[in-house]
């Protein structure tokens, strides 16, 4: 795979978003964001995921015109209305508003509500910690999972984001509720592989690490069985309620994914705690974490995130890493 | 086991709690909670923890007449120290806290430094779900599990609550970030029986079924594996620094569990949706669930929560399910 410069891919982003109707300003950001998702190394939501999100627009699912705003708001709670519009520029103006927020009262939530994919949960988190703040937001999705104790695809899974400040870079934890992702289930299928730990299962309702069983049973595992079942089920109610938007039950029924629910919460910690305390003290976990014996090949233990982190440090230095054929697609949009 | 009526097993408690120097009114709570453990069904934290308790308050281990008291706001978010007073004390009064934060700007948060083990945490998130509100809250704990990568125990299992409030019996995810409770492992290890799903490694770095392996090599797995190993070191930063206590690696370096720091938000979610939409969003999602076909022998697919109120139900009808030897030795304390 060749390796391009950031800004080179910026601006091709920015050029077919421009092509696609998006304002200077709502270009700009929808470009930073997935070309900071490919740089990071978070390719199932980067150059891959562009087609398909221009082609949402291009048919018009998606309103790139809509400006979320605030419905109702109870001072350091507030709801807003995403209008069917970009779900990354709606998440942005979103945690934006919970930053706001944290810093007038401490912390700060929103509910968004008929929103759209946000690509990378994950975004929204840093947002927050590039401004101080821990962020924690999460969105609901389609039933993708069944719930415990069912073979049915009933539940979200919902990935969840929490995200704490730190000068030598952040924590971040952004999960899916699924064991593995449906794009990792069909990558193994295709290059014919099993997967390291069970993550579903098959059509006689056995465990498996067979990711053809798991895509053709539709049963893949949620984290931690009825754990993370329950875990999706609250995530999605807390969702629904705060935005007064769809739950996971009724974005099923329309047939596709869309006007999903959101949560963002911004913390302001370290004006509790004092900005060099806040530093101590998460990086005092970061270094009791990196003491502990690896078990695994060549690596260490690693804080959330820091293999993201990483993956960032080697675009800066050498370029973003792109798929060929990914990468002449977007030249050519 | 023997049924006694709710009134008798609070009179029991609070009788022991008033000997032991526990005002009026923290006796009336301590024993209310430990009583509500027990006719919930909670018994790994019910009458089989009070002894225990006792003796750590007789031990002076704990400070029965500590207060706790607010050390910084910043409006909606406060921090709070424990004073290493009576944990379920203080975590009662940090989420009544929270709820006021939340019906004065629509969300509270408070984070406790100094306390002590809350035993039961789904008994804050209903008190908030209890006010209207919904309740969210964790706390750290000493390092029970090995990081992703490692075996060596670094990472505490960190109890995270979600409640929702509903009419018909709140929503309850009340769940321990290890897929089984060590309790859980010695019960099926004296029974001789294998779990039903893997809970760990043994000493050879297998995944295994066998309890008694996974209480021996100390490799108790997270939910999920990576993804509750990271779970737990976020929800660990954020408590740490939300209440400028101590971290599970702190914790670790005691000798013993105590001086845990714990973060509860309380979140006014009626307020914004109006009272009957929030239930009817809430009741869809249940109703929904139910809907779901099963795969267990004889039970329905159930919300987060609804088991532990059928044993309340029960519990109301016939009396609160104690051990015989349990409810002897109360007796006798």
């Amino acid at each position: 795979m060749p390796r391009v410069p950031y800004q080179e891919l910026h601006c091709q982003l920015q050029r077919v978003l421009l092509h696609s109707g998006f304002t200077e300003e709502r270009a700009a950001l929808v470009a930073r964001l997935f070309a900071d998702n490919q740089r990071d190394g978070i390719y199932s939501h980067g150059l891959n995921r562009f087609p398909r999100f221009i082609a949402s627009v291009r048919s018009r699912q998606v309103d790139i015109h809509a400006t979320p705003s605030m419905v109702a708001s109870l001072g350091a709670l507030e709801q807003w209305d995403g209008k069917m519009g970009v779900g990354l520029w709606n998440a942005h103006v979103c945690m934006s508003r919970a930053i706001e927020l944290a810093r007038q009262f401490g912390m700060g939530g929103v509910g968004l509500r008929n929103t759209n994919h946000w690509m990378r949960g994950g975004a929204y988190g840093l947002q927050a910690t590039d401004a101080g703040c821990i962020g924690i937001c999460w969105t609901n999705t389609i039933p993708l999972l069944p719930p415990w104790g069912s073979a049915e695809s009933k539940i979200g899974n919902n990935p969840l984001v929490i995200a704490v400040p730190r000068a030598a870079g952040p924590l971040l934890l952004d999960m899916a509720l699924s064991q593995y992702s449906n794009g990792k289930l069909e990558v193994m299928r295709q290059q014919g592989r099993q997967l390291p730990i069970p993550g579903g299962y098959d059509d006689r309702g056995n465990l498996t690490r067979d990711p053809a069983a798991i895509l053709a049973s539709r049963r893949a595992l949620p984290i931690g069985h009825w754990k993370g079942s329950a875990l999706a089920v609250a995530l999605d109610a807390v969702a629904a309620l705060l935005s007064g938007g769809r739950s996971s039950h009724e974005i099923g029924k329309q047939g596709g994914e869309y006007g999903v629910s959101q949560v963002f919460i911004a913390i302001n910690a370290s004006a509790l705690a004092g900005r060099n305390d806040a530093e101590n003290i998460v990086n005092a976990i970061v270094n009791d974490l990196h003491t502990a014996s690896s078990i695994l090949d060549g690596e260490g233990v690693r804080y959330p995130g820091e293999g993201m982190l990483r993956i960032r440090q080697q675009s800066f230095e050498s370029g973003v890493f792109v798929e060929e054929e990914q990468w002449n697609s977007l030249r050519e949009m």
